[in-house]
Formats: structure tokens, C-alpha cells, sequence
């Protein structure tokens, strides 16, 4: 028998509730990280609610990432930053637009990272364990059984409807209202956002983008032969708004590009006021927004945060993502909703590759019906929350003095600001010595900034890494003197 | 025990030189298609050679389409096409470089070409049945069983070293001694030639091409912002070297494109001589050749033909292919050796999408380990042949008087000329009221040429098609009265 709304909606309030008050009791220190809660019949007798609220409680702060259940033992609160590190200050890039050129470095650092044996902070892919690559293996194994003819054929742009479907149905957690013939599926996020730039970018035009940002779009600037106007940003709120509107102002802007949610390397988020600025800023102005959402899944705490495309009026805002940060890279599956550039990007698709592979698109269009993906996510999400935490910590106890990081709420990276007197390539070339990779920060601008900065990638964080971090403090200091 | 060399060769002599006298016969009409040939038991008596010998000559003819085995019956000749039919004449394109715009165009084709229940003539697509589907996805099924933790990952270019050994090794057949280093795996051929011409041209350059052109080509100049210099074609011979030499002295040619075997539309095969001149004389001029052999394999008679890039000395010739025309075109596996163009043609292929998918890349590794390759490609070779001289049988029965046909040693499509008042555009729009689709010639042309010309694709071809050919043919009359 179905519980009558009012009553469903009284009962989660009341668990919601509690796992306010528990999350601000944590927050302020009531509970620190390693401390065990009270336990679940304790809490119900002290607070006056049933068990059952309890539990659902404490299943909302475990989903948040704030504490985990130890088999046989109970509740213990989740390690966490203590914020004795500083977070980097607001980046200050060029004020003009530049060509860019990373081709060298970057390739450099890719070669390192196909290296086995290496401990890989130095790239952003997930960790293996937290793909769900055996259950859609097992799909596609299916799917490819099944033997139909038209999974041997081509999948025009705008690609398979299945999977155009599934993508529409989860962007109404974003807060987006998509229709399945609003996207259109590419062979990873990447050929996403370059097709997004191709259909709207000649060779010469600016773009302004974040600075930091990820070095695969730099490349495709670069391989584009487009420029780049490097805005500052905020390390928790991402792309300043005022500096872009001055940057506007003075510059003949293409197009803008933003990572929204848990951005590469930086960590921030853009808020949704800032998001919603941002989008009518460009509009008043006809500048296409391309928007970058791979990471959004990945949130340690609350709900799945929005996206810009859910503030898009005029079909100006190019929503970029993939699964490659949740579900299986290799099979390079990503998607675009364009907007009113849809023709374009699929034209550009078109002529690029002809078409994604088949197979792919379904296999991971089933998972995604198969209600799986939840209860995957909220799997990977805290083992990354819990991975960021410790890595941070250790990062704390062994980095010198004066070190930055940032301390974001979602995906799997942290970006380090080191004492000036650090050169982080130096760095890189002394961490391969003791087999560590990362990356290092010069990648991450068109403009040479952030040689004191690194990005480290917590999904590759375990203990059994501390004595290498340990190792690479040390050099740090070394460096720093 | 293994026969000795010398015995052995002889033999291979025997056969192959009585092959030759039966193809002699029937070429010369001596037996002429659909007539039984003599039984084994006759020819050995008859010509004083074992059993085995006329066995050998006999599966040698049927290798190369000649001839067929019918079950119970004996061994009859291939229906071939008369030569009653003149073929289309040398191309006269438009001697200066042009942009190209076939977008709309293509794009309706492409529409229609998904339209289930039409007689899909107007596709360059294989036939699923003579793909190696089922096998492929057993193959692909089976790997993503063993659930490898790589095969979750990024391929990073150039790729999948298996597949590239593979196609290193198969690639001898064609002449060419490549290392597995050499190749770069791509998404598709399509996508090899969008990354060379994007590895050595930039928007406004000029690129020479065959005319007629695969408008799939075409449609990448234009994306790229490319210019196209048609040259003229024979029907046999492909490009003009003379046309060319004189295009090359008057136009500031950036790179050259051909499809050296069974082009398509044409279906001319650049022979082996003129292949040579043409990398010599692009040499000369430090001229790039981006040669695509995507049919190279589905030759009807006697041996592998050869590539350009065999005779290529100072790494200028960038080799295209895929196994989309014989295996699994869903699969988007394509692949080039682009000579001293591979670290700019991985650097594109990073920054377009990163990676090709993993598990098809080893899927059709394993298939190409397996040796079931030949042996399918054997089977899909006669079966070309055949449909391919059927067709043109009926083209010869109902097309009115005046209509030329190309006769090509392999591939699957043939190139039509119609009376000078037939636009084929209309011609389009009426064939898809009786449910048919052909290909329209001017979408093969950068500057409108071939408005009386259509491509129709042999693959879809079965004696079943013939009263909707006959429809056509009738329409065809009407159109050029």
C-alpha cells in the first residue's frame, strides 16, 4: 500500500532534518573525522524518532560522502580536509588573448602516463575499480550476441536513440530539459567540444576559457588554431564574472568555454547564480557558451548540482559530457545537446568520423535503463570524497609550509600551489625518479602561468601511496629553499 | 612430407596455366556466361593433367569470379557483363580550384539512405550479408568477457598494437612493408583522411583530386575549408597524369587525394605504372598523396592489387583504409600509415577525440589473427562479381540506347552516364516514388558536374531487384526524351 504524500513527504523531513543536524555537528567539529556516531538505536531513543528515520539519516550523510558504516562497528565520521592548508588565490592570467602552444609537454606527459609501474597522480582518468567496465562488458557481450544486423551498420549523427534517450532522461537531474533529439552522441566529451567549436569558431577567433583549464582543450585550441583569453578564477567558484564582462568588453570574444561542475584541475564549482549570470552575460551579447559537464556526477555532498544549459533561453549554451569519468573510457562514449548549432555539429561529425560505433552506444544506453547507475555512483562517489580527503591530509602533513590546495566537492582532482622558487617541471622530473607522475601546472595555460602548481589525481590515492607523497614533500621543500 | 620446391612450383605452373587458357576461352566467348563448363574428369582426359591440377585451375577461376560451382551440376561461367554498353567517357571537370558545397545535397541523400523498404541503390554501403558480422561480435563478445581492466582505458594513438600488426602484416599483399609503428588507427577511413588533410593543409589551400570524387571526400574539403582542383579520370585508369602534371605547373597544389583501387564512384583502378609516376612526379614537387584503398580487397580477378605507397620513397604518401567495406562498418575501424605525417596525425587525432574504442580495435585484431579472413574475403569477392556483372546485364536490358556504364575489376558500385536531358536530381526524386535510391552525380563534384550521371551500388543488387530496375530504366526514357 502506497503511504499517502503527506505522510512521505512528513517522514522525509524528519530524516532530513537529522542529517542536518548530524552534518552540522561534523562540519563544526562535534564529530571529527575517525569518530565513531552515536549508534542507530542510541540516536533514535536521544532524538525521539524511529529507527527507521535514523537509518535513512545516516544512509543520506554515507550518500554525502560525510561518514561511513564499518561492518560490525557502526558510523564513523568520513576523513575530511581539516583546512589547515590554504586554498590557491584567485588566478591572475594574461589580460590579452594568445596562440597556444602546450603540443611538447602534453605529449610528454601522456607518454609518462602509459607507463606501467608508475604511481599516476600525473593524469585525471579514473581509477579502474571504480568503473563499471565488467558490468557493461557484460552488456556489450550481450548486445554483440544478439547479432542484429544494424549493429553492424552505421549510427548517423545524430547517433543511437536509445542512448539520446537515456542521456535526455538523467539531464533532468542537472536541471535540464532535453528531448532526445537535442543531442547528438561523439566518440568521447572531447570530440564533443570540438565539434562544438569547430561549428561555431574560424581559425583566429578567440576564445575565452577558465584559467586554469584542462590541457585537452588547450590542445584542441591549439590543433584548431584558435586563440585563447585566459579569465581569472576563483578556486571554489570557478570563471570570474566580472573579469569575464571586462574581458568582453575589450575583446572580440568567439565563444566562452567552462568546465561547470568540479572543474579540471581547479576543483570549483560554478553556483547557480553564477551559472545563471553567466548565461544571460553571453546572451545579451550572442556568444555561445560551450559547457563542459563530465564531472558533475561525481558530487560528494547534496544534490547533483546544475548546469548552465538549464539557464539557456536562446539555444546558445553547448552542453558537453561523457561517460568516461563514471562508466567505462575506453569505450568513448560522450554527447553534446548544441542547441541551435545542432545541424552544424552533427554536419562536423559527420565529416569528421561519419559516426560513433554502434555497439558502444548500446551497451552503455542499457546500462543506463538498467537502473545500475545510481547505486554505482554513489559507490564511486564516496570512495572518491574519501580518496580526496586522505590524499589532502597526507598532502598537509607532508608538504612544507606555504603549500596550497584546493578543496573541491566533487570528482578527483587537487590543485597545488607550491612556494614560487618551485618549478614544477623540475618537479615532474625529479617525482618520475621515485616513480610518481604528475602534472605539472604549465600545461594547464596557453600563457606559460602556473609553474609553481601541480594537479594530483586522488582517484589514484590508497595508504600504500603515502610514503611516495611523503618522498615528493621532501623534494618540494628541497626545491622551495 | 612437404613436396619439394621444384615440384611444387611446377604444378602451381600446370594449373595456373590452364586457368589462364579457360579464362582466355572465356573472355574470347568461347564459353560464354551461364554456359557449363567441361566436368573435371573431361578437362583432365582432355588436356592430359591430374585430377588435382584441373581442381587447382578450376577453384583459381572461381577465386576470381569467373567462374561458379553449382551443387550437383558442374561449373558454369559468371554472368559478366557483354561490353554491349560503352563505358562513360574521360571526366572533363573544371580546370580551376573551387570551394565546395555539397552539403544540403549529401545530407538528403544520407536522410533517405536510413529510410527502411527502399531498394537502397543510392548507398556505397556492403551488403550485411557479406559482412563478417556474427563472427566479429563472437570475437568481441568473447573479449569483453575477459573483462581486462586496459580494455577500459584509453588507446591512446597510434593505437592498439595488435591491430596495427595486423594491418602492418596484411598490407605486404599490397606491397607495401610497413611496421606496425607506421600505422595510426583511426575511427573509420573517413576519419584517417580528415586527420592527413588536416596534417597538411590549412583553410584556403588547394587540394587536387580525382573527378569523380566519393562526395564523403568532398564533404571533408568542405568542412576543412578546403579547395578542390578536379582532375580528369578514365573510367579504367582513374586520374589523368597528364591533367595532373598541367594542373600541378598553373595551380599551388597543397596535397593530392586518390582513391587508387575500385574508386568510388568510378571504379578505376590506377595501374600499377601510373601509380609509380604519380608518387615520382608529386615527389619531384614535394607534393603530399593522401591515398585511400578502402576496396583494395574485394579485387575479382588475379592478384592483390598494389597501392601507391609502395613505391613511396621520402614517407609522402599517407595510405587510408578501414574495415568497414569488408567487416563491420559499425565498428568504425579505420587505419593509416601517413608516412613523416604521424606525429602531426596523432597530435590531430589526440585533439579530435583522443582515442579510438578499445575493445573494437582488438575484436578485429583477433579476427585478422584468426585466418578466417581470406577466406571470408573470397566469399564476398565472387559474390561482388556476380551481383556486380547482374546488374549490369539488367542496366544493358532496360536502360535506353546512349547509356554508358563503367565495367570495374572490383568494388560494388558502377557509375552511370545518361543522355545529356536526364538531370539525375529529378531522376532521384522519381526513382524514390517507386521506392529506389541512387546516388545523383552531382554530389560527386565540387563544381556541379555529372547532373546526367548516378552511382548505383551492385551490393544491394539480386535478380529480385530487376522490375524495379526495369521501373527505373523506363523513367530514365522518358527523362531523356
Amino acid at each position: 500500500m502506497a503511504s499517502e504524500p503527506g505522510v512521505r513527504n512528513q517522514r522525509q523531513w524528519l530524516y532530513e532534518e537529522l542529517a542536518a543536524r548530524m552534518a552540522s555537528m561534523i562540519e563544526k567539529g562535534t564529530y571529527r573525522p575517525g569518530d565513531r556516531l552515536p549508534s542507530v538505536r542510541q540516536l533514535s531513543k536521544q532524538q525521539e524518532v524511529s529507527i527507521s528515520t535514523v537509518l535513512q539519516a545516516y544512509y543520506l550523510l554515507e550518500d554525502r560522502g560525510l561518514i561511513e558504516a564499518r561492518p560490525q562497528s557502526g558510523y564513523y565520521v568520513c576523513a575530511r580536509p581539516t583546512g589547515a592548508l590554504l586554498e590557491p588565490e584567485i588566478s591572475s592570467p594574461e589580460p590579452d588573448p594568445s596562440d597556444v602552444s602546450v603540443q611538447e609537454l602534453v605529449l610528454m606527459v601522456l607518454r609518462d602516463t602509459l607507463k606501467p609501474n608508475l604511481l599516476q597522480f600525473g593524469t585525471a582518468i579514473p581509477h579502474p575499480d571504480l568503473l563499471a567496465t565488467a558490468k557493461i562488458n557484460r552488456i556489450l557481450a550481450s548486445i554483440a550476441r544478439e547479432n542484429r544486423l544494424e549493429h553492424a551498420m552505421y549510427a548517423f549523427p545524430p547517433g543511437c536513440e536509445d542512448l539520446r534517450t537515456a542521456v535526455a532522461q538523467r539531464a533532468v537531474s542537472a536541471g535540464c530539459s532535453l528531448a532526445p533529439n537535442d543531442v547528438v552522441v561523439t566518440s568521447g566529451a572531447d570530440e564533443a567540444m570540438h565539434l562544438c567549436l569547430r561549428a561555431i569558431c574560424r581559425p583566429g577567433d578567440t576564445v575565452a576559457i577558465e584559467s586554469p583549464l584542462y590541457f585537452g582543450f588547450l590542445q584542441i585550441l591549439e590543433a584548431l588554431g584558435l586563440r585563447a583569453l585566459e579569465i581569472p578564477t576563483h578556486p571554489r567558484t570557478g570563471i570570474s564574472l566580472e573579469a569575464l564582462r571586462f574581458a568582453l568588453d575589450h575583446n572580440p570574444v568567439r565563444a566562452c568555454m567552462v568546465i561547470s561542475n568540479f572543474n579540471n584541475p581547479l576543483g570549483s564549482r560554478i553556483p547557480d547564480d553564477n551559472q545563471r549570470e553567466l548565461v544571460e552575460m553571453l546572451a545579451r551579447r550572442e556568444i555561445p557558451l560551450i559547457e563542459n559537464d563530465s564531472f558533475g556526477e561525481l558530487y560528494f555532498s547534496g544534490d547533483r548540482p546544475g548546469v548552465a544549459k538549464s539557464y539557456d533561453r536562446k539555444g546558445l549554451v553547448l552542453l558537453c559530457s561523457s561517460y568516461s569519468e563514471t562508466l567505462a573510457p575506453g569505450f568513448r562514449i560522450g554527447w553534446t545537446a548544441p542547441g541551435r548549432f545542432k545541424a552544424d555539429v552533427e554536419w562536423y561529425k559527420l565529416t569528421t568520423n561519419v559516426a560513433t560505433p554502434t555497439l558502444p552506444q548500446l551497451a552503455i544506453a542499457r546500462f543506463l535503463g538498467s537502473g545500475s547507475y545510481d547505486h554505482h555512483l554513489r559507490r564511486i562517489r564516496r570512495a572518491y570524497a574519501q580518496r580526496m580527503a586522505e590524499m589532502s591530509r597526507a598532502i598537509e602533513r607532508h608538504f612544507p609550509a606555504g603549500v596550497r590546495v584546493t578543496r573541491p566537492d566533487g570528482g578527483h582532482v587537487l590543485w597545488v600551489q607550491l612556494p614560487e622558487a618551485v618549478d614544477s617541471l623540475e618537479l615532474y622530473r625529479l617525482a618520475l625518479r621515485i616513480g610518481v607522475t604528475l602534472a605539472p601546472g604549465n600545461i594547464f595555460s596557453a600563457t606559460e602561468q602556473y609553474r609553481n602548481f601541480i594537479r594530483l589525481n586522488a582517484a589514484f590515492w590508497s595508504p600504500e601511496a603515502e610514503p611516495a607523497l611523503q618522498q615528493l614533500g621532501d623534494i618540494v621543500a628541497r626545491l622551495a629553499r
